[in-house]
């Protein structure tokens, strides 16, 4: 029997409390104990990588009072609840199945008398038809020759994720000789984002694939007729060159302004969309099907071990746990997401939706105010760049920021120089291991200027290698992270009640409707 | 006599903490006393700009407390000296002179035996000369031929601000006919960066700006060897591809491994040195020379401002002072940058280390612990994109974040589409008056999560158009709302002694020289 309660009204909450003060890091880290935890301290991840927490402000202790809150929150049964179809997005009514898409963890699940596993699936085998066709020039344009480049016009989930995905694997397809075609994304309602991607691409050699689920995204509409223009304009035909991703039920699914369209529904939330055919499309037409497989193979592994009750197995769960203890113990505000790897450059504005929409809230799955602080600020940019910006406030400033470092032993593209006796893989490496340690030590020094407190908690997930497999594994790993914080919390986080305002009162700036303050805006900005 | 005091020590900060709940911004920004905040509470910026701080949570009695603090922290006196040429870098020792790169605020400042505005001038007459070559075809590859992309290589200030400058111009300078280069950047030690950025240009045609104030950067030095094998394994010379941007004492100056070099010095921080010839010469090339003079001029225009003594004609002060208040007496610890202009994508990241690398620090200017909180978390991305994603916890989550919002009245590329009766402009526009309304006075609703709080504040920057001189203003105000910042928690906003511990502890691990958890990690990494 499965109970939503609120955090602060859990037993093990009350004993965290307790547990404040426990690790002095800085201690924790230095001499053999440090290398002690290090060896200790680490998670299996899938495919090869490790989630190390060795630096976090955490011990035994700690760790067991972190595994009866996962036990007192049930949080494996409501993983289980989720995977097996119950309604968790209670809000919204709606079942959440994204995991779904790259695997079945549980039962089957029917929804509207379809078995969802079964409807992914074909799903994905039509993109990768229609991919397959696109690439061997048997869907071409209108003269007959093959689409170059594909343009994603989507907002938000639609735009972040697939994009983030795209570029993390961009030169790794390159290199794997993987690479199909080009892709660009127009997102921004401003008129210079389309305008701009449109200037840069041949639109005769380009397919755009529409992504709106409702099929009535203002700004991805609003885009969508930019592009159309300009197909107009260069004398093509538009509906040849568009496809659309968007829910069965939606206006566009069965129009005939499109070459074909791609299915999502209700049970998949834009942020939560990459496996979906949101990424699908764009990332097989961009790699290929087999590509975008095993980027779901990938998270399928992972998603399988956020099953696993043990905490010291279970990554995800961990990692949540570890997130809630600084947040709601410690009382960090932020949490700085730092790849040291420059394909992963839009992967933290992706985790900053995925984590922001999700988790910031105020009120619990029943709608009632609650007592504590939930989901936390997340920023982030790839490593070494970082170093030379804002981690002088990550060292020195006067609040701290916990800090969750990716790194891989290879790079992408083999090529590589020896200078002072180290590749720039080796010193990417030997950056963010330095890092580690220079946040949790810190350094003792006489002049208070060039003094680092330390006790500066961070993590690092280590991979082999950037590849469709361990992206897919990242993304499972912090989408089924972020779910686990959400269940602490007793949030809903598949809703976003939160956007529903500032679309309401742009409406009435449109229309006319203002007055006061509003009206005062707008004359202000000449609308 | 300037006195340097803490700013828990000042008078006004006792007075300020008296005025901590002195504004409910959802009432005042009701009804017709909205209207007129939004018309009352707005600075004159340069070039038809103006910064909007109607929904702040201040009134004029806030007001008058910060016009107090300005006075008795001598804002205007510190700036001054700053311009006139005193040490205002006290920890190394060096004068602060960005400003003095777009024009002469005081007196003539003379260093090192030289007057430094006419050193500028003629670093910046060079770069144009040697623009003009370029773009004429005299100074061109060995067979002659035009060069047509220029790759910048540096990290940090090196990057971040060229960067953002470059693309939030690209566009605009496209539209205009005064794009003349296309530019590229390679940063990170990640060898995929330098590798990817190079499969993509045709090296051929390119020229490249080595970037480094000492000359020892290590990752721009390893990158500068990633491109001399390109160019080398290309057949080329590759002295005569590259040019230097470096101090006139490094190595870099006088080598014959470049055509030319081009100076800056000690007396301009990296995070500021975009209207240096760091920006300079990738800007020049990119959009003539003719572009970054009215670049410069917009930024000396804005400077001229933050000389006021009176905060309601400094809009810089204003908003240093106004970002204080909310630091120090409201307690926020993030502030998110919001440009309603996909052309300022990466504007935000140049904040975040201008601002987080300037004033995240926990010492005073004398190396003396302080006992209040200094320079927030910076953050955000382009709206209306942001809007799809981590708006729902700005909306709704359980801290206050301070948001500052940018828009224009007009588009860069005047390409626009009419849907429901407006064009894109134009929901863009309405979309930003919307969310700083719903951010301000929230929405009432039985359903609590429906329910809207309001109370969060937020100001906007509004100008015609962005283009090289607004654009320039708006850098300049930013670096100056970041120095008075400083000088209100009594800061060196000039070192970054927090970015040298890292290096040190990453050159051990490059040499072997490790033990215990240092070594440990190396290990996990496979260094």
């Amino acid at each position: 029997m499965i109970e939503w309660k609120n955090f602060d009204k859990l037993n093990s909450f009350k004993k965290l409390q307790g547990l404040k003060n426990q690790v002095e890091l800085k201690t924790a880290m230095a001499g053999a104990n440090g290398a002690k935890r290090v060896a200790e301290y680490s998670v299996h991840m899938s495919n090869g990588m490790v989630y190390n927490f060795a630096s976090k402000q955490v011990d035994d202790t700690v760790l067991d009072a972190l595994a009866e809150l996962a036990e007192e929150t049930q949080l494996t049964e409501k993983f289980a609840a989720l995977f097996n179809g119950e309604v968790i997005n209670t809000g919204e009514k709606r079942l959440v199945l994204h995991q779904l898409t790259r695997g079945q963890l549980g039962s089957d699940v029917v929804a509207d008398g379809v078995n969802k596993r079964e409807f992914y699936v074909e799903q994905q085998n039509r993109i990768a038809e229609f991919a397959k066709k696109v690439h061997a020039g048997e869907i071409a344009n209108e003269k007959g020759e093959k689409f170059t480049t594909v343009v994603q016009i989507g907002i938000g989930g639609s735009d972040l994720g697939p994009r983030a995905m795209y570029l993390a694997l961009e030169n790794w397809a390159k290199v794997t000789g993987t690479f199909k075609m080009e892709a660009r994304f127009i997102s921004n309602v401003d008129p210079d984002d389309a305008a701009s991607v449109l200037a840069g691409v041949d639109v005769a050699h380009s397919i755009f694939i529409l992504v709106s689920k409702s099929g009535t995204t203002l700004e991805t509409l609003t885009n969508e007729s930019f592009v159309k223009d300009a197909l107009k304009n260069a004398g093509l035909d538009a509906s040849k060159h568009m496809i659309a991703v968007t829910s069965d039920a939606s206006p566009l699914a069965k129009s005939s302004d499109y070459l074909d369209a791609f299915f999502m529904d209700d049970y998949i939330g834009g942020r939560y969309s990459s496996t979906s055919s949101v990424g699908g499309a764009v990332l097989s037409l961009a790699f290929g099907p087999d590509v975008f497989a095993r980027f779901l193979n990938g998270a399928a592994a992972e998603d399988a071990l956020a099953k696993n009750t043990d905490i010291r197995k279970n990554p995800a769960m961990l990692d949540a746990l570890i997130g809630v203890y600084e947040r709601n113990i410690l009382g960090y505000e932020s949490t700085a997401v730092l790849p040291y790897s420059q394909a992963l450059s839009r992967f933290p504005a992706h985790l900053q939706q995925l984590d922001m929409e999700s988790n910031g809230k105020s009120v619990n799955r029943f709608g009632e105010a609650v007592d504590y602080v939930t989901g936390p600020v997340i920023f982030g940019e790839p490593g070494t760049n970082g170093q030379h910006s804002f981690y002088q406030l990550l060292h020195q400033g006067t609040n701290i920021i916990p800090l969750q470092f990716v790194g891989f032993k290879k790079s992408q593209m083999a090529t590589d120089v020896v200078i002072e006796d180290s590749t720039s893989q080796q010193k990417l490496k030997a950056n963010v291991a330095a890092q580690i340690m220079a946040f949790a030590c810190g350094k003792d020094e006489d002049n208070r200027n060039k003094y680092f407190e330390g006790n500066r908690p961070s993590s690092i997930i280590v991979g082999e290698q950037l590849t469709p497999e361990t992206l897919g594994a990242l993304l499972a790993h912090f989408e089924n992270k972020v779910m686990f914080q959400g269940f602490v919390w007793n949030l809903n986080s598949f809703d976003q009640e939160g956007v529903q305002l500032g679309k309401v009162l742009a409406k009435k700036v449109l229309s006319g409707d203002t007055s006061d303050a509003l009206a005062a805006y707008a004359k202000l900005l000449d609308i």
